[in-house]
């Protein structure tokens, strides 16, 4: 884990992998965006997105039940696939169960990735099993579809759009703050480790904005409004200013953030709110006066405002304290 | 590794997990097959494979240069497309490389992921690269299409149909063995290394044989007919006779056995050939007047009748010393 000003190692080296392959023929958009599109017969685009995780690197087992591991796997892959404005549809998991892992916890992760697979109505149509002679690994591929001119990619976003965001941010890094902690967490705290397991995508809000017809640009937040809008702005070639006051910082996170004082810790809700990341909400843009238009195609889930798209490169955060650049925010490398 | 009577452990562990997932609703054929198919508009049919492999698992760094695990790892996967009688499109690729491996051999082995993605006309479209904290881990899903009426699966041999394999066996294993013996290979047994290191998927034989109308069953050979064979005739519900003296046994690989025993190990050819798995040739079946039809469809390549299928679940192997089980051969649990 490294933070770095410009950008992620992760990001610079599938940059310098992505040029070794070939330049796709058939393919409307490859690496880079929350998933690949191919096209289909008949005007539909077929999305593709595949992630791998890896115990000791994006999951502990000391802090997740084998059910959770499972569902957060497949629910991160099914973000990408809402974060396109698309639908997902089918699943192929690949999993690396340690050797000394015991039926009752392989079977448990089994239960979990069914569990999500139900809700996203997405089916597991296959697989690969192995015993893992390192550390559990899961690497999920899904597939979705969306309408040509429905998709929403990380490209598009203009000078003056207004930058959005679903629901709130900072539960799942607040969550995983209290997991580490190691200290019972009281009841009333208990929203911010759900969501750290059990993460909620958003396939509802990205089909509705995506038929909205107003959205510039839009992708998922899996690591943080402070990395993904880096990521944003790059791929649209556009600079962004946000407004710290303006963040949905989740009530719980606050709550969470006044317990872990008592322990001693000191994480500060908006730090965890910008770069904690696994919140996967939305991130997306719109022109400015298109706010009723978001609203009423996304109906209860509550959208907020946190700052606009400038001209330029540059991503900056402006406070009560004055302007600074936005710190490109956790990555995996 | 384990040698077991009835069912492997890996098959056995699939089952299970599969019985824990969704059943799928708008899918053709699901978990059990080289590949699973999902309908498109238009009649044709979306195959989906992944694979993953670990070092020390699957592969030892030792034995075989970055490029050729990629290489390797990418060619399995679209060894299970040509199975089914269809053409790879695009795959997705998620790489977990060791915190230790410097830049130029993670780049050798996205050198041979596009090498052979270019023989394989394969747009690689996405992935996911991490930093791993333990072994090199590759998972590949890999996309083609096949007409509807095309397909080939396990199921569909009957009682009375010849059973097939291309080209020849145990080049693979003998190749292993070699690189094993850790002395330096005789440079007439190059073959059998190369056919370790870079296996040639069936492409245009498996797209030929579907097309030739007359094949019942057909599956790769990635495990060694030994294992592969019972899988087909489970598939399939049927038994099998495969006589010992048909095996297309590769000159290379008796050479091979011919040197390691000069220096004190004792492989046999034939164990070789049915045990030793990866020679990624095509296992089929179809009745036995069809042959000639087979050799027109197929043109150059040769193909060897190794045995029939018989009513009834035993598969059997016939010798000069009588006939014996076959035994359900090499897996990896």
């Amino acid at each position: 884990v490294t933070r770095q000003p410009a950008q992620s190692g992760e990001d610079a080296l599938i940059a310098a992998l992505a040029a070794r392959l070939s330049v796709p023929r058939h393919t409307r958009l490859a690496i880079g965006d929350d998933a690949a599109a191919i096209a289909l017969p008949g005007g539909e685009l077929l999305l593709v997105t595949t992630d791998m995780l890896m115990e000791g690197v994006h999951f502990r087992t000391e802090w997740a039940d084998p059910a959770s591991l499972g569902w957060k796997a497949l629910a991160q892959n099914v973000s990408d696939i809402a974060a396109m404005g698309g639908t997902p549809t089918h699943a192929v998991i690949a999993l690396a169960l340690p050797a000394g892992w015991a039926a009752e916890r392989c079977a448990g992760v089994y239960d979990g990735l069914r569990e999500m697979a139900e809700v996203a109505h997405v089916d597991v149509v296959g697989g690969d099993t192995i015993r893992s002679v390192g550390p559990l690994t899961l690497s999920i591929t899904v597939l979705g579809r969306v309408a040509e001119g429905e998709m929403l990619t990380r490209a598009g976003a203009r000078p003056g759009d207004a930058i959005y965001v679903t629901g709130t941010l900072g539960r799942a890094a607040a969550g995983l703050r209290l997991l580490q902690n190691g200290r019972p967490v009281p009841l009333d705290l208990g929203a911010a480790v759900e969501a750290q397991h059990r993460p909620q995508p958003r396939l509802a809000a990205g089909r509705a904005l995506a038929r909205s017809g107003v959205v510039s640009a839009m992708m998922d937040l899996s690591d943080g409004l402070a990395t993904d809008l880096h990521r944003l702005c790059r791929a649209s070639g556009v600079g962004a200013v946000v407004e710290r006051g303006r963040l949905p910082v989740d009530p719980v996170v606050i709550a969470a953030c006044d317990w872990l004082a008592m322990a001693g810790a000191t994480p500060d809700p908006v730090d965890l709110a910008l770069t904690g990341g696994e919140d996967f909400e939305l991130l997306f843009t719109a022109p400015p006066d298109a706010e009723e238009t978001l609203r009423v195609a996304i109906g209860d889930l509550p959208i907020t405002c946190v700052g606009r798209i400038t001209a330029g490169a540059d991503v900056v955060l402006v406070g009560i304290t004055g302007v600074a650049p936005l710190p490109w925010g956790f990555t995996h490398f």
